[in-house]
């Protein structure tokens, strides 16, 4: 394989070494739909790696993104940032994974590696290149950045995850993003033993964090808009689930949680959630709502309230993450999609329809 | 002195035994002005003590509530929650104080004492009876708590603070309130050597944030409306002092700082100040506004920032913050003033004109 990841991409394309080439699915503008497409990877470089992809998961900032609902997309755009696979090829001086490792990839694919955020493992928040998206972002090679709903990968060792062998590759896709996205404001928050945590939203972040809260220890509450994932909500770990549809809920619940992790963005009354908590609990809200809301900071002060925001993990996190579903035979509960689904899974996203995450099966490309 | 704290108010003014008579200011209703007026304090309890007031700090609360500003208060109302003063009587069981001690109390006088909140020491959340108020309240004897405008005191002894011989009582008074206020939060999110800690709104709540923030070792920068307080800043241990009217303020400061206390309710701009926080910083405000604020939950989630209330702090922090500044030699900045200053000193108070508490002289009362 040729050597020439220090070269840019588009110095890589007036050589003559052909350049792999992948299937993949694209779409081309925010009304658009998906379709089948080729894109090309570079090489791997000296510390990069080479993967086959196997599953992908649908998150719902993919079609945030593909939609443009969150700002101006680059299209064509190829989502997908909850990848795992097996390793195929490793340049020279990787020394973290082989040929047959399974890997996995999340949001990012690269920072500066220098700043403090980096050096502390908080990647996501690098002050240096800023953290490089796995798909819509400019790579160091200066072309955009293509996501994981494609047959192939090529990534820095330092980015990549190591899947444990306990986790079917299609359960653990979702972790990449939905896994770390949770559990890292529960592991912050303190969530375990003598602890009062409440999931709102039994979505595809939703049902990880009941799962993760649950096997952390913690007394797991669900707070759902209505009771129709209740069953399933009891079976990941949940000991109460309460409609919040139903107005008696928030009386019922009131100040008695030390950690609510919001998955949700629409419709979100931040007021009635702190009203939730008791003296000195933490709202955290992991999903992203495009439009302000309305807060009332006299609910934070009496009690000494917090609310904050959470932004998926750094690498040495995610890898923890991942090495505790393992050890608590956790994983996203999913339903496997082919390449030509993915439109249809996108409206059933929308609809709240995914029970819990639909990951798209990569070998149905090239069928 | 007659043991009678175990009867109620309203069965002791049917004794022969008279009640000791103080004199005090009140106000008669929200657009009243105060005046001298005479008030009953209970005999001290046998876990009581009683004490002669020297200063009562003034609090924007007080004005606050005399205003009804907040909602409905008990008229006629003697505010004062920041209370200094000499101990003249101790009931028989009484261990913890002596007459002569020094002695402070702040903004409330009593709790259930049984709750997980009480024993924990955070009072100020009871969920028992609930904090008692210092004045605006209803005490355990069913009448309403009548605060410190006033020539005595009558508190239990779990309730009141140990003035250190150092602060004089015309500085320690507004520690009562004022100092921890803004200590709570600074300890507790962790103000400290290493830390760039940003104090917003320089009155009487943001001069002793940041002359906290200074004697923990952190890096503090006020934020003030003008550079009209900047000398007296620097003096209290400020090492930048920016004008929040000038645009540039916001851009040179954006996302340096670890903490910000804000200290200010009208005109705050949650999204502004949140930007101005590095990664993993925290906004906590103790100012309480009056009307809802707009938040866009996004910029708490990019940088995994935190919005947190406080509200004052229980006993023992209160003990350790009077301690503390008694170590590092702080004190709040006042201007004493006599009873029939009172009137004068809301208004200058509202029209920002403190420098930086106005502290009453309650030996003004009886000349």
């Amino acid at each position: 394989m040729a050597v020439a990841a220090a070269l840019r991409w588009s110095q890589l394309t007036t050589q003559e070494v052909p350049l792999p080439e992948v299937t993949a699915y694209a779409i081309d503008s925010p009304t658009g739909s998906f379709h089948k497409t080729t894109v090309t990877r570079r090489d791997p470089g000296p510390t990069e790696i080479a993967f086959d992809i196997a599953f992908a998961g649908i998150c719902h900032s993919d079609i945030h993104t593909a939609r443009e609902e969150w700002g101006k997309s680059r299209f064509p755009l190829v989502p997908g940032h909850e990848i795992a696979g097996v390793v195929t090829s490793v340049g020279a001086e990787v020394t973290k994974f082989q040929v047959g490792d399974r890997v996995g990839v999340g949001c990012f694919v690269d920072s500066c590696g220098e700043c403090d955020e980096c050096r502390e493992g908080y990647q996501q928040f690098c002050t240096g290149s800023g953290m490089i998206g796995t798909y819509n972002s400019i790579g160091r090679d200066g072309e955009p950045t293509i996501g994981g709903y494609s047959t192939a990968f090529v990534v820095e060792q330092d980015y990549a995850l190591h899947i444990p062998e306990s986790i079917p590759l299609e359960n653990a896709a979702p972790l990449l993003c939905a896994g770390i996205t949770t559990y890292s404001p529960l592991k912050h928050w303190g969530a375990g033993p003598g602890k009062r945590v409440g999931v709102v939203g039994m979505g595809g972040l939703g049902h990880m964090a009941v799962q993760i809260a649950a096997a952390m220890g913690a007394e797991t509450i669900v707070l759902s808009r209505t009771l129709s994932k209740k069953d399933d909500g009891m079976k990941m770990g949940a000991s109460g689930y309460y409609a919040t549809q139903d107005d008696s809920t928030f009386k019922e619940l009131r100040g008695t949680f030390d950690i609510i992790v919001c998955t949700i963005s629409d419709g979100l009354d931040l007021n009635q959630l702190l009203q939730l908590l008791a003296a000195q609990g933490v709202l955290v809200n992991v999903g992203l709502p495009s439009t302000p809301n309305e807060l009332h900071v006299g609910g934070l002060i009496g009690g000494n309230k917090v609310l904050a925001g959470s932004n998926i993990g750094g690498i040495p996190e995610t890898q923890e993450m991942l090495d505790f579903c393992a050890e608590h035979d956790l994983g996203s509960w999913v339903e496997v999609i082919g390449g030509e689904d993915i439109n249809q899974a996108y409206d059933d996203v929308v609809a709240s329809k995914a029970r819990y995450r639909y990951v798209i099966d990569t070998s149905t490309f090239d069928a």
